[in-house]
C-alpha cells in the first residue's frame, strides 16, 4: 500500500509491568503491552484521523506478531514491516512507582531484530509514494551502527521523495553517549522539518540552553532551519499527579498549548502521543491546532494503562472545549 | 411479606466496568456489579437498620437472578419482584477516569423487563400494608410510557395507603427531554413528601434556580408543598478527589451535613446512598440525623467499588464522631 | 479497498464469559471476547493466507470499535463496515460447563446495529470488484426482516459480479422457526456454490436425512446444485473431551478429513474455523486440502480461549503431518 | 419468621483456596467462599423450591456477615442466627489437586463462635412452629462439648414440636474419635427419621458393614428405626473425573438414582447438595424423586466452583431427562 | 548457624487483604502476604546488608512453611525457628481504605504457635554467639503469659551474652491493657539499649508526654538509660497521602531524618522498615546514618504492597541524595 | 558456606507463561516463574532433606535477584552465585497446550550472564570442601564456548575434590548440534558417576539405541563406566493426561519405579524433579529408594504450576504407600 499521511520508523518492544505497584522482584504476574515511540506516534495520529504506516523489523514469532497485531488493531498499516527468522524481539520492564519512588524502566533490547536492521532492507521508494510526512526518533539511530545507517537512509529517501521529516530527539543515555548522539543527530535534525523534544534532551544532546522554553525552541528552529519545533513540559510534584503542557514555535510565532493537571495512570508514551496529536493538528490545520491536539490527546493518554493512546477525536475535542470532570453519561 | 419501613421501586441493571482505569476498547476483563438507584437506596437503608423491600420487574435468567440475589445478600426483601420470561436485563458500562478524563457511562437498557412494566402488575395494596415510606426516582417513569403509568400508579397507591412518598429527581437526559421530564415529574413531586435532588437537576427539570442551595431547597419545598427537601453538593477539583456534603430543608429550617474530602474509589451511587442514609436518619430521628447519616454513609460508599454501599452503622457513627484516618485495629 | 479472496458478512457480538467454570449468577468478572460466525471465518482464512474483508453494521461506540479493532488485529479489512450512531452492539454470555453440565449461551442481541441493516447500505458493487468468494451464514438473514433482505441483496450482487457464494447453514432456533428458516434459506442455498453444515442442521432446516454423513452431503449437493458440501462431525463423550472431523463432497467424490481427539478449551467457533480453513484450502488447492486444513485449524482453535482462531499456518501444517504431543521447543 | 419446610443447623466457615491448582505454599491469591455442610443443604433446597432457614452462631465482623450474606443471597432465612462479639469465624483452606495428588483440606476452626454455642441460646420453640424438617450433621455435635449439648437440645426440641429430623453422619476424624462419635451419634440417629451417609462413615462410626450398599442402608434403617436412609456413592478413577450416584432405602424398598460421569470442578459440598436435593424431592414427592433430585443436583454442583450449589430446578429437570452435552443456546 | 549482626524475635502471621479497596464483606479474592513486626525488621536490615536471623515458633503446615520461605527469600536465616505440630498460624485481615475511610485490620491470632511459646524452647546461647544485636517488639510479650516469659528470657540471655538489645514499644490495645503493658515493658525497656517508638505509644504505655518529639525522646533516654531512642512521625492529611519522618536521640544529640511526602500504596510495616533501616545505619555508621536510612527505606516501603520492604541499598542511597521523581531508565 | 550434600550448576531463566491456555499472541497477562534444570534439581533435593547449593552467574537487577530469591525461598544456598553488572537474565515463554496442540516453549536466552560465564570465576575448591555430589546438565556446556569450558572446569574440580558427579544429558537442539553435543558430552559423561537421561536423548547424542529401556541403561553404564544410570519414561496419550515412570540401572541390577497416571497441570521440570528425588533417595538409601523417590516426587511436581516442585517429604511417602485420591482432611 501507499498514500500515507504519516509513516513512522523505529523499534517496538514487548513491555512487561507488574500490576498494582508491585516491584518486579515481588511480582507473580506481568501485564503485557507493546511499546515503541514511533508506533505510539502512528497509533495516536491514526486514531485522530491520519492514514499511517509503521515500519520496523520484527522476528517472526508470537511476540513479533503481537506487535504487528496491535498496530493493526488501531488501523495502522503494517504491510511494510520487514520480517526475519533471526534475532529477537526486545523486551522492557516497567515498575510503576509512588512518591518518593519514581517509575523505573529496565531495558532488555540488545540484538533485537530492529537493532539488526541494515540499509537496503526497506523499499522506501515505494513507501514514500504520495506520503506526506516521515517520522522517527533519536532512539532509532541509537540502536546500533547499522540502525544509524538505516535511519540515515530513510531520511535521505524521504527528502528525495519530497516527504517532510519529523524527528523526536528522544535521547536515551543507555543506548549511546551524548557525544555520539550529537554527532549522529546533528545532520539528521538538519535534514528535518519538524523537531519534537524536551528542554532537558536539547541541553544534553546539543548543549542548547536558554532562559525559557520559548527561547530554546527559537534557538533550535534557527540553528537547524526547522519549520516547527515543539517542546513538551512536565512538572512532577508527585508521581501520581503531574502537570503537562507544550509550546510550539512555528511561522515565527510561539503557540502555547493548554496546561492540564493529570492524575497519572501511566505516563509512559505521553511524549509520543503529543507527537501524534501535534502532527495530526499541524498537518490538517497548522501549528496552533497542532499544539492543542498534541497536549490534549497526550493528557488523555496518561489516564490509560499502556504506552498506547486510546483516546478518540471526540474526547480530544471535548477536552479542548473544557469538558469538565463530571460523569459523561 | 409486609410491614416495611421503606419500599423502593425502579430498575437495576448489570454494571460492567473495566478494571484499573482501562478503556472499554482495550479491556479483556469486566468487573460485574449490579446497580440501580432505588436498589442502592434500599440496601443502604437496610444496612443501617430499616426493614426494606425492593420492587422491580426482572427477566428470569441468570442476570435477573443475580440482581435479586444481590438485593437479598444485604437483607432487602425481594418477594414482590415481578418475574417474566420475556424482555431482557439492562446493562451499563462504566469507564473509570482520571483527570482530565472524567468517568463515562454507556447505557444499553432499552426494552428491559422493567422498561416494559405496566400498571396492574404489582400488588401495591398488599405491599403497602404497614409500610412507612415509598421511594422512587425520576429514572423510573422515564424508562417508557408504561413505566410512567406504573410509577404514577405506585405513587397513587402509596398516598391511598397513607404511605409517605419520597422522590429523587435524578434527571437522565438520555431517557427523556427536559420538557417531558417536567410534565411527568411535576405531579409526582406534588404528590411526594420528600424530595432529594441536586441544584443542577432542579434547574434542568423545573427551571428553579436561586442564589444558594438553601434558597433552592426552600423554593422547592414551597412550590411542591414538601415536608423535606435534600440537596447533595459535590465539588470535583479532580476525578480522584472530591468534596461531598448536603443540606436539608425541613421543619422550616436548614440542616447542614458534614463536609468530607473524599478519595474516590467509585462515586457511582453516592446520591443513592445519601438517600438511603437520609431516609434512615429522618425516619428514626428527624432531619438533622437524616442529613448527617446521609452524608456520612454516602461518603463511605464512595470508597467502595460498586454502586452499592457496604458501610456498617458502626462505621457511620465513627465517621460522624470524627474518627480520623489512622489504621483501625 | 478491494481485491479480496474472501468477503464475509454477518453480525459480531461482544462475548462475555465467567472465568474458571463459574456460573453467571456467581461471577464477579467476565472475560471479554468478540464473536461472530462470519468474522471467525474471515480471521481464520486471513491467518492462513487469504486476503479477506469483513462487512457488518456497527454502532459507533467503544464496543463497536472493539469489534472492528479485533478484526483488524488479525489483518482482516474493515473498511466496508457500516457505522451508525443508532442501535446497539449485541452481547452474548457463555457459561463453560463440565460433564454433566453442558456449555450454555445466553443471547442479548435484539435490535443490534446489524439486525437493523437494510438493503442498499453496503456498496457491494465496489466490494466485489476482483473478489473471489462471498461467505455468510444462516444467522445473518435470521436477524430480522431487513437483514433477510440485505442478505438476499448481497448474494444477488455476488452472483452478478461473478463472485462465488459460500453459506454456512447455521440454524439458530432462538432467531426463527424451522419453517421460516427453510423458506428463506432455500433460495439462498440454491444461489450458493458451497454449503457448510452439520447433519443436524440439515435435518432441522431442510428435513434432509440419510443413512450416513456422506449420503447427506451428496443429497445436499444434488438438491441445491452445489459445487461443494462440507459437514463437520463432533462426538461429545464428555464436555472436556470431544472428537472432531469433517467430510466434503465435491467433484463427485467424498473427501474425509483427519479425526482428532480434542481436549476442549473453548469449542465455540469451531465450525467457523473449519469454514475458514476449508475455504483457504479449497480456494488455493482444492477440496482435499480444504477438508484437511479445515479440520486441522478448527481442531487447534478449540484449544484457544475465545471464538477466534489463533493458529498459524505452520502449526496447521505440523498437525497435518502428525506432529505429536511433545513439547515444541 | 417461621413456617419453614427445612431448618438446618451447623457451622459455616470461610473457605480459602488457591486458584489454578497452586499449592498453598506458593500462592499469592486466595479465592474466598463460604462453606458449611448444613448451609450447603439449605441453599440447595431453597434453590429447588423449599422455604428454608439456617441457624448458626457467628461473630459480628465482616467474616461473620459474609456468611449470613451468602445464605441470604440464595434466599435462605438467617433471622435466627445468634450473633456474638466474642470468638472467631472458622477458616479452612482447600488445595485442589490433580492425579496423583488428591485435594487437601486444612481446617483452622477451633474456638469458633459456633463451637462455643451453648444450649439455650436459640429459641427453637419459635423456629419450629410450622416447620416440617430439621437437619443437622455429625459435624455439629463434634465441634465441642457445648455444641454436642446444643445439638441434642435442637433434636429434642424438634421431636417435641413434631418436626422430622434428618441427620448426615458426616464423620470428621480431626474433630473426634470414632468411639466418641459413636457414643454421641447413636442416640441422635435413634431420634432421627432420615439418615444420610456413606458406606465408609457408617463403618467407621457404627461398625456397620455389609455386602452391598443396599444391605448397609437396610441395616441402618432397621437398627435405628429410620424412615429413610440415603447412601451416596463415589468412584474416583482420577481426581478430575469421578462417577457419582446414590441409593435410598425407604418404604421397604431400594431406590437407585442415576449415575453420572463427572468432570470435577469442585467436589467439596457434593454430599450436602445431595442432601438438599434429596430432602426437596422426598418432602415434595417421595423417596424416588428424592434420590433422583439428590443425585442430579449434586452432580451439577460438582461443576461449580465453591461449596455451594448454583443449579436451578430447570437444569436439574433437564439433566434427569438426559439432557446431553451439546451447547445449550 | 551463628554470627549474626541482628537477631529478631516475634510472631509472623498470614496477612489476607482484598484487592482494589474492596471491603472484606464484598471480596471474592484475598491477596496473601506474610507480616510480622520483627520479621519485617530483619528483612529490611538483611536487604540493606546486615546478616540477620529471625526466630519464632511455627506450626508445621503450608502456612507455617510459607512464613519461613518468605524470610528465606530475602536471605534471613531461619534455622532457629521452632517447629511444632500443634497450634495454628495466626491470620490477619487488612482492608485498605480511602479518605474518609481509614485502613482497618482484623486480627485472628489467638492460640497461635508463637503465642504458645514457652521459655526454654529456644537455644539462645548458641544463637547469641557472636551476635551483635537482638530486637523484639512490645507485641511479642503481649501475645500470652508464656510469651512474656519467653521474651524476658531472650532479653536476659542477650544481656548475659553481651548482645545489645533493641525494642520497639509497639503497643497493641487488642492484646493487653495499658497497665499490663507498662508492667511488663518497663523492665524490658530498662534492659534495652535502643528504643523505637511513637509519641502516642509512649504516652499510652509509659504516660510520658512532652512539648515536642525531641523532649519525649530525651525523657525516654534518661528514664530508661537508653543509648538511642528513635521516634517515627506520620501526618495523615488523607489516607492516600501522608508525610513521614523520624528523629533519633543518641550521644546526647537529636538527629533528624529527612521528611517525605508519600503516596501510600501500603503503609502497614512502615515502622518496622524504619527500625530495620535505623539498625543497619546505626550499627554500621552511627545515629545520623541510622535515622537517614531508617526514614528513607521506610518511605520506599510504603510504596510496595505487603508488609515487607523490597527496596535495595542503591534505591535508598538514591533517595537520600534527593533522587527526584523522573522515570529511572 | 560449605558442607553440601549436593551442589548444582547451570542457568536459570525467568519463565513467562500466559494463563488459561491462552496463546502468547492473545495474552494480556503473563505468569512469572523461574526455571532452570539445575535449580529445579536443587530445590527438590533440598525440600526432601538434602543440604544443597546452587551455583550460577546472574545480572544484578530485579530479575537476577528474583532467581536467587526463589532458590533461597526453598532453602537452597545461593552464597556462591557470581553476580555481574553486565549481560542479561535469560527469558523463556511457555504456551500451555491441549490436545492436539502440544505445549510450546520459546527461548530468549542468548548472551545471558550464565552463557557468558568463564572458567576461573567460581571458587570450586572452597565450594567442594565436604561436598558429596555435584550435578549439572547438558544444557550448561551448550550455552556457549566459555560455558563449555566452565563446565569442564567444574567437573574436573569435583573429581579432584573427590566429589561424585551427576549429569543429566538434557539435549537442547536449539543450543547445539548433535555432533557438537556428542563431542562435548562424551568426556563429561565419562567423568561422571551418575547419568540421568531419556531414551530419545541418548539416541540423539550418543547414537545408543536398544530393544528396551533396560538395555539402553545397561549400555550407557557399560560404555561410560557409570555407577548409576536413570531413564525417565513418559507416555503422552493426550496433553492433559500422561503416564510417568523411570528405571535405574545400578549395582548390576534394574530398579523400576512406580508408574503413575498424571493429570498434567505443568509438566515442565518433571525430569529435573526426578533427578532431585533420585539423588535424595540414592544418596540416603540407595538406587531402589532413588527411583521410587524420583518418580513419586516428579509425579507430584506435574500437578503444581511452575517448573519448581512444591511437594513435601510426607506427600512423597504417602504417594509411595499408595495414598489414593480421596480428599486429605
Amino acid at each position: 500500500m501507499s498514500g500515507y499521511d504519516l509513516v513512522t520508523f523505529g523499534e517496538t518492544m514487548i513491555r512487561l509491568s507488574p500490576p498494582n505497584f508491585r516491584r518486579l522482584e515481588q511480582t507473580h504476574l506481568l501485564e503485557v503491552n507493546v511499546g515503541g515511540s514511533e508506533l505510539n506516534v502512528a497509533v495516536t495520529a491514526q486514531r485522530l484521523g491520519l492514514r499511517t504506516a509503521y515500519v520496523t523489523r520484527l522476528t517472526r514469532n508470537p511476540l513479533g506478531r503481537m506487535i504487528a497485531n496491535k498496530a493493526r488493531e488501531h488501523g495502522v498499516d503494517v504491510s511494510h514491516i520487514v520480517w526475519t527468522d533471526e534475532d529477537r524481539v526486545g523486551v522492557y520492564f516497567v515498575e510503576f512507582g509512588a512518591s518518593p519512588r519514581p517509575n523505573a524502566v529496565i531495558y532488555d533490547r540488545r540484538d533485537s531484530a530492529m537493532a539488526r536492521i541494515r540499509p537496503g532492507e526497506i523499499d522506501w521508494e515505494s513507501i514514500f509514494t504520495e506520503t506526506k510526512l516521515f517520522h522517527t526518533s533519536g532512539i532509532t539511530p541509537a540502536l546500533s551502527e547499522t540502525a544509524t545507517a538505516a535511519t540515515e537512509e530513510a531520511v535521505k529517501e524521504a527528502k528525495r521523495a519530497g516527504v517532510k521529516v519529523s524527528i523526536d530527539l528522544n535521547y536515551r543515555a543507555r543506548l549511546w553517549s551524548r557525544e555520539k548522539a550529537r554527532e549522529v543527530m546533528t545532520p539528521l535534525v538538519e535534514s528535518a522539518d519538524i523537531l519534537l523534544t524536551t528542554e532537558e534532551d536539547t541541553a544534553r544532546v546539543f548543549g542548547i540552553k536558554a532562559e525559557s522554553y520559548e527561547e530554546v525552541a527559537k534557538k533550535l528552529a534557527d540553528e537547524f532551519e526547522l519549520e516547527a519545533v515543539a517542546i513538551t513540559i512536565r512538572e512532577t510534584p508527585s508521581v501520581w499527579r503531574n502537570t503537562w503542557t507544550a509550546i510550539v514555535y512555528a511561522e515565527g510565532e510561539i503557540f502555547r498549548g493548554p496546561k492540564y493537571e493529570i492524575e497519572i495512570v501511566d505516563r509512559v508514551g505521553a511524549g509520543d502521543s503529543f507527537t501524534g496529536g501535534f502532527l495530526y493538528g499541524y498537518l490538517t490545520r497548522g501549528p496552533e491546532a497542532g499544539v492543542n491536539y498534541g497536549v490534549a490527546v497526550s493528557a488523555l493518554k496518561q489516564t490509560n494503562p499502556g504506552d498506547i493512546c486510546w483516546a478518540t477525536p471526540e474526547e480530544v475535542e471535548r477536552l479542548l472545549k473544557g469538558g469538565g470532570l463530571r460523569i459523561v453519561r
